[in-house]
């Protein structure tokens, strides 16, 4: 599991600061997150191929979490794309691009897939053999989602040595993969957990932003691996959290705690400020597993 | 008049190459023209004061010229931007921008005044007592306008030596820069030109973007000071100008030696080209007054 921050400050783009948009590498998908503006130099800054994105999730129509989506949809047209493409976020995206696209009189070639969201409670939004994505249902000001990834338990792995000494046929692997019992080539039977071991953990990561404390989501979250969850504010600022249905450092680290998260992610910082330590140490005295994003940062769990 | 190139390539912005944005400074006013992904990024970092902005002209309905605008008036809004906004730009750029404002729920707490334009006429769409600016008309996939910058005739500036020598009462300057004679203190009449001097010459600039090679409109340009002309291609490429309804530049140059420009300014290049020289050069077989446009590049005039 790989995940590229390319921005992870709140409000406008600056020339130093970049608005929300993560690339997310897991279970052989490439999932883009949030799309500020900008994003599209920002995947080419990373050398991202353009391609391998096929599906978008849009938190919700902030401008700073997706004023950058017609402008790839664009480029991905220009590029000559012609991988589907799907969008999930809030209804209204839909009306969003394809006016754009109607009075610029430049339709995709590719397919563009709207998955518009309006559930208030948590959904299964994507699934394939491999993984699961959920919405996480957030308070802010407009109406949000977050969303969880969640890989599936994979196959079990075969220990080659104990297959090779146990005369398996070849193709009875498969099989054994899958948890059958299977006959050796002299007829025998041949438990499974003698020749094979349990498949990897499966990982998962839930991206939460923008919200005010909620701790409805920790159910939703549960264990997750890692969790990024917004800190706008510092406790200096506390009072504009529940204003601005934003998050402190210290709320982000007590939902972690809560939800027993591997790892916290903190970002969606307010430009406000000179640093980031403080998010990190402010966290700190509340959960002990915390990291900062950073724009450009890369992260592999 | 002060020029400053945001951004003079086509297409998409890439990680350093930005779409197509100037600022233009003339008589007291900062003028926008067209606003791709990231113009406001580019804004910052020239350190150009977002408040003087107080008119953007945007050619055309195609995201390089124009997907970086609901960004800034919503950056505007979050600076708590108080003065007036005027937007002049094809029919349908309203719909645009007040549907993202619509769905993200956040309205402007300024005023910002849509001027759509229909017409395939050129006309006049701002003008106070320095300046007037007027379409130019441009021929391009979709309803394109270019714009012209034209200062007025401004007022008869005083010959300090001449006036002080003549002995005239300051309450008559003002009359005297308006072209009137007046009287000395001692009663006798003062003409005009034997105090006063001719006002500064009147300067323009006008912007052609995007467009075919379209010889009409030249009388509308005629002998204009600066001509930005695009020039997507060069000569190897020709024949690709009329298919996309760009120009070369050659053609430009062409545009620029009918209209008796002071000088030619080329832009919005293909990317596919690795550098800008050949534009230059093949522009000077036709026209001998040719500059090259370049992200960051400030002209004063």
């Amino acid at each position: 599991m790989k995940l590229t921050i390319l921005g992870c400050y709140s409000a406008t783009p600056r020339a130093l600061t970049n608005t929300t948009s993560q690339v997310l590498e897991i279970s052989n998908h490439m999932f883009l997150i949030d799309c500020g503006e900008g994003t599209q130099i920002h995947l080419r800054k990373h050398k991202i191929k353009f391609n391998r994105i096929k599906h978008v999730f849009i938190s919700h129509l902030h401008g700073d979490h997706f004023f950058g989506l017609v402008g790839l949809i664009s480029t991905f047209r220009l590029l000559t794309r012609e991988t589907d493409l799907h969008i999930y976020g809030p209804l209204g995206i839909k009306e969003i691009v394809t006016l754009q696209m109607k009075l610029a009189d430049s339709w995709t070639n590719y397919n563009l897939i709207f998955h518009e969201l309006t559930s208030t409670e948590s959904e299964l939004i994507f699934e394939d053999e491999s993984i699961e994505v959920y919405t996480i249902p957030l308070d802010h000001r407009i109406y949000t989602n977050g969303f969880l990834f969640k890989e599936k338990e994979g196959d079990r792995r075969l220990d080659i040595d104990a297959v090779e000494d146990a005369n398996i046929n070849i193709a009875y692997y498969r099989k054994l993969k899958q948890g059958f019992d299977v006959l050796s080539e002299d007829g025998s039977l041949i438990k499974n957990k003698t020749v094979t071991l349990p498949s990897a953990k499966p990982k998962s990561y839930a991206f939460c932003s923008d919200t005010t404390y909620k701790e409805d989501i920790v159910p939703i979250i549960n264990k997750v691996d890692v969790l990024y969850h917004e800190s706008t504010f510092l406790e200096k600022h506390a009072n504009l959290a529940p204003k601005t249905k934003h998050s402190t450092a210290k709320e982000a680290a007590r939902i972690a705690k809560k939800a027993k998260a591997g790892l916290l992610l903190l970002g969606h910082y307010s430009t406000r400020y000179d640093g980031l330590n403080a998010f990190k140490e402010e966290a700190l005295e509340i959960f002990d597993r915390v990291e900062l994003s950073e724009d450009g940062k890369v992260f592999e769990f």
